[in-house]
């Protein structure tokens, strides 16, 4: 195993009724004028809105409001937050959302605090990283990105053509809080239950996989992460409102991306890195569903070359016989069940269920490579030719 | 499952060689004049006592030693540490050890923060909590108690008679930093071993049970944290010097204390509290050793009031076949399974093991009830009766 940090100070607070301690808690964060960020408006018809309100002036809070995040957070919008923030002396922003609005209140609080674009921490492999923190906190509606707990934070550059979607990495955008009921998630469509199961589990299979040498306490814990998604994803969404089902997949999203699924592995992510482009040149796909298509494709590519933790995780996951003869036949047998497991809870398994066709590719594979000068770290570094495999194993 | 916070800033810097990284670390968490806090003498022996001294002096920081803490840390010598800061104008401790030096460390941190005898947060179990903080750091030595991560800290008071073992529980006790080294654990006897494992697996079984309703995701992690521990634990104890299988134990120590196999539990403790009236009576008896007799007598006593959660950790840790007729029988074979894996890794598993003969048991007894006038929560109450059937259990 690698030597590792692992530093996750986030606050949990998680479970029913919760929001009556939003105002309490982050006013002792120095909380007293906050922007409250949210998307499409749905926490308003559910009444969370209102309720976080409610928790702020009782604290004697004020707040002024921003909605209007899209799936994908854009750049644009980010400045307009951090203009919004600094006319209106804002000090703390309160995301109310899912990971979209989570990581723009994030790169709000990277541009308050360092005083420069955030785009400037996300433009290159090589970016510095932020070192001001500016106070966010989260109020979850969505079990999927795991923005919540984590030292990541992905935005798209609307302002650029085409359209870059990259990632800011740095200890600095964790928030300090999290408020966590998992009622807040009963509202979410199936499709999008689907979307976060699959993100949770790829947020922990990307780690999973990749490592050096023996990391058994870490992969146990992965391990016991997914089988806890897998049972409570089906039970989401067959019975939406499902309290404990709710509640493993909510606090799954944060544990699958606060990095203890990761401790003494490296970090590479191939498949994030395939399907960011994605997603950036075609807004309406989801990020979950372009990695439900991309995840079980990258793995029959790259199974030869770490076939006994495929096998593994076929076993100890999805319950395939471990043929120890052969393998290579039980971590085949894994990636089919995985297959078949994102296609039960509704999720897309091709890239035409994705509305992509043969004659998408070379624009997406352009993007990722960055016209081909460029390679994704894999198991095998991941050029145009053998991003083209991939996505002919995904039709 | 029960609504819950979770937060554990503590940072943990894991791997080889991280003893360069102390001075510079702590450096930054504003220490200047340090004291260093270690047990036997065993880690000048070993040469990292000079390792964290080059650490610090390269980094300009100065210290002050204060050797001596005994396992079970008492009170007196507590008292001393705070004495020593206070003439020395100390404004970090350092702990260099295990468990028991962390503990005392923490203690020295109540006393110098508060202004109090820390016993006062310890002597009842409605105590105030300490409210101030003072910067504690742990260099962990023996992969055991947690206590580098975690909210506890158990102290012996040895200034009355008989003798009281008990713990502070607060936020304000949780070390800032933990350095860990595998390599540091190699020294550690395979008796201490032993114990650690044992302490390990209770701080994870002990939150496991009497949990209300689902808690799926948490169990799931518990049980790949015992997994992955009852598998380096073998490989430990035949080859001492196996990084990967000490690495295991190591960070698992950490993270089965620092509450993230309790999430959504409640917290009782009861073998804890069964076993620490016996180490503070018997103070030649480990705190492992006690743990290993009691729980699995703990267990069988309780096993019909939570049948299919004891079947259920027998089947998915111990491999036992699950019986759905005769779940008691499967949750029995557990029990079973576990004495023997407490035996063959050189644990005791009797009272007589331990040195302890029935004419022992009132006085300890005595201790744990008070007299007879408090209980243990557990499933039942526990009073002298049901503790003497305890006893009986494990002769």
């Amino acid at each position: 195993m690698n030597n590792f940090t692992f530093c996750t100070p986030t606050k949990v607070i998680f479970g029913k009724d919760i929001e009556k301690q939003i105002g309490e808690t982050i006013k002792g964060y120095g909380a007293s004028r906050v922007l409250i960020h949210y998307g499409g408006g749905s926490v308003k018809k559910t009444g969370l809105f209102d309720k976080v309100v409610n928790s702020l002036e009782s604290a004697g809070l004020t707040y002024v409001e921003l909605g209007g995040v899209e799936p994908n957070p854009k750049l644009s919008f980010i400045h307009k937050g951090i203009e919004l923030c600094k006319k209106e002396n804002i000090d703390f922003i309160l995301a109310v959302g899912g990971g979209s609005v989570a990581d723009s209140s994030k790169a709000i609080g990277v541009g308050l605090a360092t005083g420069n674009d955030p785009w400037q921490y996300a433009s290159t492999g090589t970016c510095p990283e932020p070192n001001e923190v500016f106070p966010v906190g989260v109020v979850l509606t969505l079990a999927a990105a795991g923005s919540e707990m984590s030292n990541s934070d992905v935005i798209t550059n609307d302002t650029i053509t085409p359209w870059v979607k990259q990632g800011i990495t740095s200890e600095t955008v964790r928030p300090l809080v999290a408020f966590m009921n998992p009622e807040n998630t009963f509202t979410v469509s199936k499709f999008q239950t689907g979307c976060g199961i699959v993100d949770i589990m790829m947020h922990t299979m990307e780690r999973y996989f990749l490592g050096v040498g023996d990391c058994d306490l870490t992969e146990r814990l992965a391990e016991g992460l997914l089988i806890a998604v897998r049972d409570a994803g089906r039970v989401a969404i067959a019975n939406p409102e499902d309290y404990e089902a709710r509640a493993t997949l909510m606090w799954a999203s944060s544990l699958s991306h606060n990095d203890l699924t990761g401790c003494g592995k490296p970090r590479y992510f191939p498949v994030h890195k395939l399907e960011h482009p994605i997603s950036a040149l075609h807004d309406n796909i989801s990020h979950g569903a372009g990695l439900s298509v991309l995840f079980p494709a990258w793995a029959e590519f790259v199974m030869k070359y770490d076939t006994m933790k495929f096998a593994q995780l076929a076993n100890r996951l999805w319950g395939v016989e471990m043929n120890f003869d052969h393998p290579e036949k039980t971590a085949k047998d894994g990636i089919k069940a995985m297959r078949a497991y994102f296609k039960e809870i509704g999720m897309p398994i091709t890239m035409s269920e994705l509305g992509l066709k043969p004659e998408d590719y070379e624009d997406i594979i352009n993007l990722t490579t960055k016209n081909g000068t460029a390679k994704i770290k894999s198991y095998i570094d991941l050029g145009k030719e053998e991003i083209r495999e991939i996505y002919k194993l995904a039709e």
